[in-house]
């Protein structure tokens, strides 16, 4: 049996026009802008109109600990948004858009996959409407004319060592990591350390994502903290000017962007931050404007239930009132026997044992999001033709201990018929309505106590050790009067501890901060447990040398 | 008496929506890919529907050799542009589209100004439709997988001394000039010394402008030089497998860019090399797709007409067909004053003694482009109300012993009404047909000697002295079989000689070459007369400080 690869089922779909699309949502055409014929930008003059309307409820898709063998949260997320509108339900999706830098290193877009995609799939993972190089360019803005200030004399007297905000690149490209510039003599710059981070790990992707308007982006901005001066006090992008510029580049980025799915489901995919040193959720304002315009929405968070759906509730809800009506937790047979200690070869037989050790990394996930943040949760299993009954069985048992269903979810291979039975379960958890939404900490703790109960709480550590940098960061933190904000925490993906190695549901262990930073302008503490790598690095055979172009236009190669 | 600003004007148009732009050039809406309300991409696909079609007429406006006075020619293309409109032809307008760099440095944008501009120019001189970042981006994935290649292990034996590929960023960011990446251990890279260049100064720009089709563009890709092997011969985009990829990152770039003037007058948007190190024309496939579309075409080239038409001549017209019908040479008595060495304080004053000493560059360029490039030319004086009687008088009377008429232009005050005598003028010479068109060299003669005969002919060089690297470089490039490539040179644009303080018509001259670099993908031989600044710095106090948007989206400052 051959299967058809994302692309070939993509390229043979029969879009609508996107104006339809709009049409569908009774988007008046006026807030409609075309990008082509298959994507839209809506204005976000729009939601001033919009005010009175009800909102959507809101599904939250999130994971268990990534492994090798995949998830398929976004292809679920995609899959279920199809589900609900096949059994009439007005549904909107709202996603994350991809970075250019994994599309061109290891294979693997961000778009779904198989018959639960969203099209167009190629300009999707490739420049899409151009968010991400307009965020690249905000953020180098602000970079040239602070390296401008202290080149045409430093009035702030910024310390060249302690400059925190780094240019980037949408590009996979470890080369630019660590570098020195400003050489060449007196004409061509100061010389100082410096370096690159990927488009998704700036502090301006994340603020696109959290802000509610223009005018809050750019007061956002304003607050960057990007350097320090001799005295050690905060240089901020307000201090050099940058943020009217910024925003008048960020003005067209910040408006979300409409596509479908390959079944017409409408989807806006609009902001994608990193899901460690951010916060990993689409943007507040296409989530917003997708609640006024649908019944449901269905949207994700990066990462597992520890990282990504903590952030989406402690910051992004507690950031812009937002609330949600049920949670989906992702996860396969082979992920699970994964966390169990099955290497990738042997994922496809049967192993009850391997399933037992892995299945309670399911079940922590599913106590934090019904117990920690108070949220009714259905555990959707992503099936695959080499699941055992006996295997599906056992996790459905051990679920129901815990008071939650499970559904399978076939929506890979059939689409939104696939999804039936998950959209159903979703459906009856909000009518029934058991919801006790609630944060992981009270944001005017001291900062320490905020890390101390994620970690405890939601990731079953005994403890925080405060390593290397971090009690200075804090006590820094706290003193510059940004002690009240929400934390987010980089952190490993892979594990619910700080070592990538322990899978399962890991017992015992304890979590060490290494350092802190403040992103002043998104609002958020970054508590940093290792090296967070910000700048990913090609493969030995990139995608890129695959991908492929014919004279008319038509893509391939890209997975 | 007060004037609006460029951005005032262009704010208070009733731009048409741009696809009644396009039904006015009949193009079938297939082929129309809206960019918002008033910004189009048009497919290429249309070109081969369109190949039986006769070609419009071609009119090429260039200018002296530019002066702080500023001379108005994009102002000139586009209020021409208008007037033949005006008086009811079918014209279409094809420019080069603005950087990010020059917006945030210094004020000065290049849509146009007054009431011959270009919109939305906000749009235009911001993100617009998005080619300069996926330029960009195409460059950059050439430099990563480069870089990559170095470090997982060299197969092609690359020297990291001898790398020619440098990354870009659309941003005057002096800062990135001159570094050392690749820092940071094992994981990270190699170090080398490095650098950027803005990005249309990126061959990719170039070679953009230059393709006739995406499968072009594609070889064009795989032939460029990236940097050399141990054995000194050359490595290629092709050998690192990069140009599938790059195509398919610039399939949507290569359209022609469609937006309209304040009059409605169509204009492609499309292209913008850097006018030294590059060609500095617009896109073949803009100028071919307006040239099937109307009856006439205006469009310009970079700098003045010893840079920008040489090149327009002998790279673009040769490489892609191309031929003009006649030529426009803007010239403002102001510039003329300061080219016969008056400060810009003094210019508002009247001054006969220097506008005779100044009025030879303007005689230089006329002569070069009846004499030289065989072309039918008019004069166009961009008129400024403090211009005295006398001194126009004294103009014209000048470039009528070279049998060349002057024709006033007052479209920066009167939009197309204000360039109606010039647009008669135009005609005139067009109907009359008396061109000799031709190139200023064969393109088969030895390097050495076609950079003699655009020295001699066109800059009234007495001669040529090759220095440094030149005369290595320029065996190098015919040894490795592309000497048969036109010639680029890259030299100062404020004078006719390579001393920028040379003003007027300099005689007696010597023009010396320095070094030589081969752009093979482009398909041009960079001939550098001195250090060519390929990374701008800002200024001071950068525009970028004034720019501003309000909360709907509206931008103020820009100009």
């Amino acid at each position: 049996m051959t299967f058809k690869s994302d692309i070939e089922i993509a390229q043979e779909a029969k879009p609508q026009v996107i104006n339809e699309i709009a049409e569908k949502l009774n988007i008046n055409p006026e807030y409609v802008e075309n990008y082509g014929k298959y994507k839209a930008k809506i204005d976000y003059n729009i939601l001033s109109q919009m005010k009175d309307k009800p909102d959507a409820k809101l599904i939250l898709v999130t994971a268990i600990n990534p492994t090798p063998a995949g998830e398929g949260k976004t292809t679920t997320t995609v899959g279920l948004g199809d589900a609900l509108s096949y059994i009439g339900k007005k549904t909107v999706i709202a996603l994350r858009e991809p970075s250019l830098g994994p599309v061109f290193g290891v294979k693997g877009g961000a778009a779904g996959g198989g018959y639960a995609q969203v099209i167009p799939m190629e300009d999707i993972n490739l420049h899409f409407t151009g968010d991400l190089h307009a965020i690249g360019a905000a953020n180098n803005l602000i970079a040239a004319m602070l390296d401008n200030h202290i080149y045409q004399g430093n009035e702030l007297d910024i310390d060249v060592r302690r400059i925190t905000w780094k240019r980037c690149l949408d590009m996979n490209d470890r080369q630019l990591r660590f570098l020195v510039n400003g050489l060449g003599g007196k004409a061509n710059g100061v010389p100082r350390e410096d370096g690159f981070d990927i488009t998704v790990a700036s502090e301006i992707m994340a603020i696109l994502c959290l802000s509610n308007d223009l005018e809050d982006l750019k007061k956002r901005v304003e607050k960057i903290i990007i350097g320090y001066n001799r005295k050690g006090e905060p240089v901020t992008a307000g201090d050099i000017k940058a943020q009217g510029a910024v925003a008048a580049l960020l003005k067209d980025a910040l408006k979300p962007n409409l596509v479908q799915t390959l079944e017409h489901t409408p989807a806006f995919i609009h902001g994608g931050p990193f899901a460690n040193i951010a916060h990993g959720c689409n943007s507040v304002m296409a989530t917003k404007m997708a609640m006024k315009l649908g019944d449901y929405v269905v949207t994700e968070a990066g990462f597992g239930a520890d990282l990504g759906a903590e952030k989406f509730v402690d910051i992004k809800c507690r950031l812009s009132g937002l609330k949600p009506n049920a949670v989906v937790i992702v996860a396969t047979v082979r992920a699970l026997k994964s966390h169990g200690g099955v290497a990738k070869a042997d994922l496809n037989q049967e192993n009850l044992e391997a399933l037992k050790k892995g299945v309670p990394n399911l079940l922590k996930h599913v106590e934090n999001v019904t117990q920690n943040y108070g949220l009714p949760a259905v555990v959707a299993i992503n099936r695959f033709p080499t699941d055992t009954e006996a295997e599906l069985m056992f996790i459905e048992e051990e679920c129901k201990k815990l008071g939650v269903n499970v559904a399978l979810s076939e929506v890979w291979g059939k689409g939104g018929a696939g999804g039936v039975k998950l959209a159903e379960e979703v459906l009856k958890l909000i009518d029934k309505g058991d919801n006790n939404f609630k944060f992981v900490y009270d944001v005017n703790l001291p900062v320490k106590e905020k890390i101390k109960a994620i970690a405890t709480k939601i990731y079953g550590a005994e403890g925080v050790d405060f390593v290397g940098s971090s009690t200075q960061d804090i006590e820094n933190i706290e003193k510059i009067g940004y002690g009240n904000l929400p934390i987010c925490m980089a952190k490993t993906q892979y594990s619910l501890s700080d070592d990538p190695k322990k899978l399962g549901r890991p017992e015992g262990f304890r979590i060490s901060i290494r350092a802190a930073k403040v992103s002043a302008g998104a609002g958020f503490i970054v508590a940093l447990t290792g090296d967070i790598m910000t700048l990913p690095g090609l493969p030995k055979v990139p995608a890129a040398e695959k991908i492929d172009v014919d004279n008319t236009g038509k893509i391939s190669g890209l997975f």
